[in-house]
Order: structure tokens, then sequence, then C-alpha cells
């Protein structure tokens, strides 16, 4: 797997596509076949008893896998998500940015899937884990 | 399977532990056994291009899902979505509001499962399909 | 959807592509968009305690699906499992053949859904839940 | 997490409660929080174009994720599969054994959960990945 986008193209791309990217999430690492993702966690994402949403979780999980897959097709890519699983193992602190470490698993012709670990920062056990799949429609 | 909640009382009860419902979730029909939940979608849950983003899915499956199984057991319930899975396989259409009919598979002494179609209303294809796992604790 | 393949022509077809489907495996109601797949459960199906093992639900899941996917494909397709997720939530009874209710979500050029129930014969809960993804290979 | 079987209590444990596993699967490393498992395959395991059928597969995530379950909690556990899902990516080799590489995620009270990957032996790519949920009965 080589990548097609460094860390600053991939983000002006993510920027165009999903303009609400802006201020929430950003690339703390990428290198081939991997990706750490960090959600900025702000007000907005917290629930009752200061622990991040599910749908902040699953937004993470999925740019993650997500901007991973674009990093290695570039940006004429409109890979569509078509399905994800979630285990929720741990309450993530509504204090600490959440962190999605996602690993490439395949990269196909029309299908790649990805997996994600999310971690509060600084702590050592995973708060959830989830897999994405992507359709890749063919080249016009 | 019994209902120990009402509509009115279901409502109550859910803006009280998850403020962020108001204004965005409503329960169109409740029976035992199945509820079917109202996304009213607004500007923030839409993505460019028109579509309904899949954190606000997945807000509604969760939603559904949680709704029907406190139904069933009361307000005493603090139950903890562990697992979700999610088919995404129509674009839902932004203008339109999101319907999510849930049923409830397993209603057990620690574990309940329940399972969702989504609908852009008015539309007979579903949209997407989710399961939701939730572990109850034990009463104190 | 239209059915292609009616149940004759369909298990003609399953037991010459799926030779062990023979004896296991039988239709008992096909409908445009539905099918009800029977496992005959037989002492290699059956786990210590009487029930039925994790891999023949498995099998009797995949085979539901598939063969639903066929009846509206016909025998051309080559359609290959993709994902699968499971929810195990009552033991099936060892005694009693197991019933796999198959519904088709979405039938797209590229990927096909379906989502199943299973029971053992003659009892109303689900004993498990699963839904299956096929990828649905061009014609050349 | 510690480990409170070895490998050859593990074995025997296995092989008394899941007299099936017997020369179909053994462990090739066990450490504290991962196991390598091996299905050792045979003409059973196989279907039409040498490549080794889904309950094949399922059935060694399955032993995977439980006999890492079971090696840190002894043998009184008796954990029960709840949820699964997979993730079919490439075709696994018929003529090599099939190793799942797991990893405990979770090992709660109540819940545990594990991830694995399946590969081909010899191969570097994965052929399918797969994670596990087992609720842990409270002790009598």
């Amino acid at each position: 797997m080589q990548l097609v986008f460094e860390t600053p193209q991939l983000m002006t791309y993510l920027e165009e596509v999903f303009p609400q990217i802006n201020g929430e999430f950003s690339v703390d690492a990428l290198r081939p076949g991997e990706i750490t993702m960090r959600l900025n966690v702000q007000e907005r994402h917290l629930r009752p008893g200061g622990t991040v949403s599910g749908p902040s979780m699953f937004a993470l999980a999925d740019v993650a896998v997500y901007a991973l897959v674009l990093a290695h097709l570039g940006g004429e890519a409109l890979a569509v998500t078509t399905n994800a699983s979630f285990d929720f193992m741990r309450k993530p602190e509504g204090g600490r940015d959440l962190l999605g470490q996602a690993r490439l698993l395949k990269l196909g012709r029309t299908l790649a899937v990805g997996d994600v670990l999310l971690f509060s920062e600084g702590k050592a056990e995973p708060v959830a884990r989830s897999t994405m799949t992507y359709s890749i429609p063919p080249k016009r």
C-alpha cells in the first residue's frame, strides 16, 4: 500500500469535501496502511455525565477510515460507507480528545475495509472498536 | 412484552435524561415490542449533496432502540449501548424526515437487542438497517 | 423484486454449486424478497448440552440469504459473502430443525444485503439474528 | 490481563468442554491478551474451488476468542457468544492451515470482547476479520 496524499493534501481535500470537518478533526499521524485521527472534543460532542456521544464516536471512526482510504486512492475517489460495526467497551472521558487509530485491511477494486480502535487521549485501554466498509465506484 | 411507559411518559423521560433530544426526535407510534421514531431533519443533519449524515442515522437508530427498551423497562434502567451494526443501502433524502422502525428482539436480564429499518419519509425502500445491543446493569 | 428461480430450480442450482447442501438444507417457502430456509438438524450440528452449534447457524443464515439473492439474479451470479453480523439471543433446541426467515433489503448492481431471523421450529422467539452482504461481480 | 491457564491446561479444558475441537484446532501461541489459534484444514472444511468454508472461518474465530477468554478467566467460566461480526476480504487457500490471531479488547465483569485476524498460513494479507462478544454469567 502506497500513499497518494500526505497529511496536508489529505486535510485540504477533506475540508473541501467535508466542510464540517473544520476544527473538529485533525490527522496526528499518517503512514502507509495506518492513520491516527483526532476528534477535538467540544461541548457539542458530550452527553450528560461528561462522556462523548455515540454519534461523535461514529463520526470519528468513519472520518478516520474514510481519510485513510482517500490517502491511498486520491481525490477522485467517491467512496461511500456501506457497512459499520461498533463495540463500545468503556466510557470515553469528556475532558480528553478522542483518538482513532485505523488500519487499512483491504483496498480492493470495489470495496475497502478498515478497522479502528478509539482511545481517550492518554489512556491505555480502548473505549471502542469499529470496522468500516466503503464501496468504491468504478472510475468514469 | 408489556409497555411500562406510553408515549407521553417516554418522551418526558427521554427529554430529562437526553436533553439533546428536544426538537430533534419524536415518537410516531409505540406498541409492545415496536416503535417508530422520527428524526426531524434539519440543516445540521445534512451532508454536502443534500443527504442525511451517518452520525445522524446512528443517533436515530440508537434513540429508537434505546427508547423502545426504556418503554418496556421503565425509568430506572440505565441501559448502555455495547454493540451496533449498520448497513447503509441507499442515500437518504435531505428534504425528508427520517423514520426508524424498531423491533425489540430480546429483552433479557442483562442484555437487550433490537433492530431498526431507517426510511426517508414517504419512500418504500429502507435507506439503512441497524442492530443495537444494550447492557442492562443489575438493580441496586 | 422479481423471482428468476422458483424453488425446484433454486434447489437444483444450489445442489450443483454447493454439494454439501444435500440433505442438510431445504426451502420451506420462497416469495419475491423473502425465503424460509430449513436446516435439517442432525447429530453433527449439535454442541454438548444439545444445542445447535454457532457454525451451523452461520451456515443456515448464509445459505438462506445466498439462495434468496440467487433466486432473484439467476444462476450466472457468483455472489461472494463480504460481511456478516450475528446476534445470538437464545439457545436453539437440539431436537428441532432450525428455520431461517430471510428478507432481501437491497439488490444493487454490485452489493446485495439481506437479514435473517433464526427460529427453532415451533418456537415464537428468534434464537438469532443475522445480516449478510454479498458482492456481485460484474458480468463478463 | 493475566493468564490463568497456560496452553496445555487450556487445550485439556477445551477438549473436555468442546469434544469436536480434537484434531481440528490447536494453540500456536498464547500470551496475556493474545492468542494464535490454528485450524488444521481438512477436506470437510473446504468449499468447491478449494477454499475454506465460511462456517469453518466462523468456528476458528469463535474458538480463538473463546479460548483467549477462558485462558484469562479459568475453567469455571461458561461464557456464551452473544455477538459476532465478520468481514471476508480474500479467499483462503484450501491447501494451507488457517491461523486466527486474536486480541482481548475487554474483559469485563459481564462482557468480554475480542477481535481476530484470519490468515492462510504463510500469507501476509488477512483473509477475514472478526469480532466476538461473550456474555459471562455471574458466579454461582
